[in-house]
């Protein structure tokens, strides 16, 4: 059994590739909630429908969430009613908020219309929210605290970054299955999501990061940082804003009290005497996913490091 | 001032004629919100949404109800997550039924979310709901009482019916401006709705009844029964499982206590006598609204019934 921590885009590629190369009933997803939102009193759960949507294949492949081919009517409909829609919603993708927000509002669990959403897409592989409790993600910038859809969608990241918080997370619980997918590992992988906002919540519900730190099986991650800056997003310029080192070594020491192995991209090589010295077994390989068999390779890579068979070699792919 | 109670698809056609004869905003519209339902969690007022789609001119006219050009997206993303999708809401529709939901989930009551959905599309009409507080019609057939959108669209009406309930109109109040928009007219027309399961909820809303007892102003209503048979639905076959006579003559005993004028269609003139034979001024014209201009005609018509002008002389139309 292959746990892995993920959150939206950047992890959803990583899992497409580890379908390939596993047997997706032997895979775990831990997804962060820390950016679920409310629309429309709709309960949206962006990462968890990232990583559900594209492991059925049915992502939008252009923008890399949502659903391909899906159509906004119901949307400019809202706006007509004169609702904010910087948040975009498509037809389609509505009904998984709808269909989510009533089992919620009947007394189900987040991880039960999770498992609902994902039987119905066909997945083999469980996807778990890190905790059922609500926790929201809060960016804090010179000019407000922000809620991280604000800072991310409808801003555009554009703010300077001063401090993240999760609100809730005191309180959360690991959703039911989440501690146990981690002590009954036989391999964990953190996916190669922001650290600060993707990865940050999850390790930060009471109980996970501990979980991490216990569990036998051993922990890889895959660096979201290429040559000093993040493929995708604003990880790059949060890590400078909070003071962190921008870089891979900068992202293991985030993880160095559970972290077993970093896996660099090549252009990072010179960063693994760094990981090293923190006690951290540095994986130098191409980390960059343009292709099916980049993040099939990238995912037949990470499990070999951890010593970790892979039912399909990636040179074949 | 002019006040209608109205039911769904019959009432908004004369509304639309009516709309044409008198300045809009001299109109106060009072809707059944009896066959409102939740779906998906999601709070939908038909008849409502009808009268507010027709009088915008954006309701779909062959089906008589919903959005011309609407898509069904969501709908069949909602059947694929294993939803009932038997009710058909188009994606722009939800968009009412959305924006409605989320209103009432922040406290705003359904007057508020009418008149603000009435609002966006810009009506001059005012439109409210005959309570703000729940009630719902249950139709009694042999197999089951039925929630009325049950009986009506999902097993289309053909359950022989033994009785009709109004759940929860004992305790339901008439919405703000009922009562006055009814004592304060100038005149009160019964549109040709079901007179058992469209007007029968408002006239059971307590203080309603009453109102249409007291108020000094004329009031007619327009026969939804002509030659014996509903124009439209079940109305004809719900009276004669009541044991009420279906004609015209029915509709008007069923409103005898506050009624001065019946208008009947022409095919129905023989039935004059016994609607004057109840104390009911007998008007007779074609009620039968397949143009434009019938719809005006009749709400020109029905309005010199009642002794008041029409600013447009239906013959010209």
């Amino acid at each position: 059994m292959i746990t892995v921590l993920a959150g939206g885009v950047g992890a959803a590629r990583f899992l497409e590739g580890l379908a390939r190369v596993v047997a997706p009933a032997e895979v775990t997803v831990i997804v962060n909630t820390g950016d679920d939102e409310e629309f429309f009193g709709l309960h949206v759960s962006p990462d968890i429908d990232t990583v559900i949507y594209t492991l059925s294949g049915r992502v939008d492949p252009e923008r890399g969430w949502g659903l391909a081919g899906d159509t906004f009517a119901c949307l400019e409909a809202l706006a007509f009613l004169g609702q904010d829609t910087w948040f975009r919603l498509g037809d389609a993708d509505l009904a998984t908020h709808i269909h989510r927000t009533q089992l919620l509002r009947q007394g189900r669990t987040l991880s039960e219309a999770t498992a609902s959403i994902a039987a119905a897409f066909g997945l083999a592989t469980t996807v778990l929210p890190m905790s059922d409790e609500p926790v929201r993600t809060q960016v804090v910038t010179p000019a407000a605290t922000l809620p991280f859809q604000e800072y991310f969608v409808r801003r555009a990241f554009q703010d300077p970054v001063q401090g993240v918080h999760f609100r809730g997370v005191e309180s959360a619980r690991p959703a039911p299955g989440v501690v146990e997918a981690l002590l009954g590992a036989d391999a964990v992988v953190i996916a190669p999501s922001n650290p600060l906002v993707s990865i940050g919540p999850i390790l930060a519900v009471p109980g996970i990061r501990e979980a991490l730190v216990e569990t036998p099986a051993s922990v890889a991650a895959i660096s979201p940082i290429v040559g000093g800056k993040a493929l995708k997003g604003p990880a790059d310029r949060m890590m400078a804003g909070l003071g962190l080192v921008v870089s891979a070594r900068g992202v293991a020491e985030l993880y160095k009290d559970f972290l077993d192995i970093m896996v660099l991209d090549s252009a990072d090589e010179a960063l693994a005497p760094q990981v090293r010295s923190l006690e951290i077994v540095p994986v130098v390989t191409n980390t960059v996913m343009r292709s099916a068999s980049d993040k099939a390779a990238l995912a037949a890579a990470t499990l070999r490091a951890l010593g970790q068979e892979s039912c399909e070699s990636p040179s074949s792919l």
